[in-house]
């Protein structure tokens, strides 16, 4: 287990755009921001979405197809460096008109509306690192 | 995309009542301890639920009835004014006894047992004005 | 409804260990580092775990085993005192590899890949003692 302790910290409130994307929306937040390390909680409703699932034993993502409007029921995400980028990694449960639900990594969703809570840190390089007993980047905690 | 950075904030940790509207209880936690933004967590049991799934071509919420004890497994909400006053916007996903869930916009809430992790967001006003392009109440973050 | 404003505050960012237990890695978290209050998200992936459904008429908890590889797609939780010792409380959503979903309390969840974000909460003391009306721990907020 790795830990880091942010050494500063900063609250942000977002509306996001309609139609916009929610990955996107909130990656460019964290560059315009200039955002390296955050956590963040939104609620809202999406048009469609593209979602994931790792496959861990073959070690890459299956994608899943959400073409109709859902509401976005939880959205829990954080923001670190990737290649010396902000890098937006978000998980998503996803209801539709009956209450059942789809969920994963998201991919893209795009908003029909949005509301998003972002702890910015500050402090101790979030990073991520290839790590070879996953397939996936891990945060190299520093 | 509209951007707010509260000038301060504090955090607040609440036990639920038994028996109370999960949705009325956060409304008065915020009325009465002077709250008009903040952003929340919470986890627990409802006893029953009415949820919403938002008709985004008919622009109007249908409701979806859960009857029967479930687990709260995921609880992401926020305070902002509407009409001058706080309002609760909580999204939830429920779990039955085989882990089968439903999710959606909590329109009512019957607590069994809830623990809640506000954080309390001072500064700029997050108001809620009528939007034209979704028919929702969004914030106009200023 | 009960209130405890916290006196003080930090956050923590963790990487939890492949192949660790996800309860335990919090439970460890708080002890090592003095943590007697907080809350927190994760996101990630479990190759397995074992679920809880709380059955409020008969007072236990039922068990729900998910013996495959799934996205923890929503990760709520919070740390407090049981018995004088940290306490972790955490439910979780998790994804199949078609976006279905199980959820529930969590029992235990032997981690693939977790990203957690954890509020520390100091000030007054958050305890939990058995309460009578739901045969549950819950808190008593002084």
């Amino acid at each position: 287990m790795s830990v880091s302790e942010p050494s500063g910290h900063k609250d942000l409130v977002v509306r996001l755009k309609h139609d916009a994307d929610l990955v996107q929306s909130v990656t460019e937040l964290a560059r315009s921001n200039g955002i390296d390390a955050g956590s963040f909680t939104a609620i809202g409703a999406l048009k469609r979405a593209r979602l994931g699932y790792y496959d861990q034993k073959n070690r890459k993502y299956r994608e899943i197809k959400i073409d109709s409007p859902h509401e976005m029921a939880s959205c829990v995400g954080n923001i670190s460096l990737k290649d010396g980028e902000p890098f937006a990694h978000i998980h998503v449960v996803l209801a539709d008109e009956g209450g059942n639900t789809k969920a994963g990594h998201l991919f893209e969703g795009v908003v029909f509306a949005a509301e998003l809570h972002l702890r910015q840190l500050e402090g101790p390089k979030l990073e991520r690192k290839y790590d070879e007993v996953t397939g996936l980047s891990l945060w190299e905690v520093k």
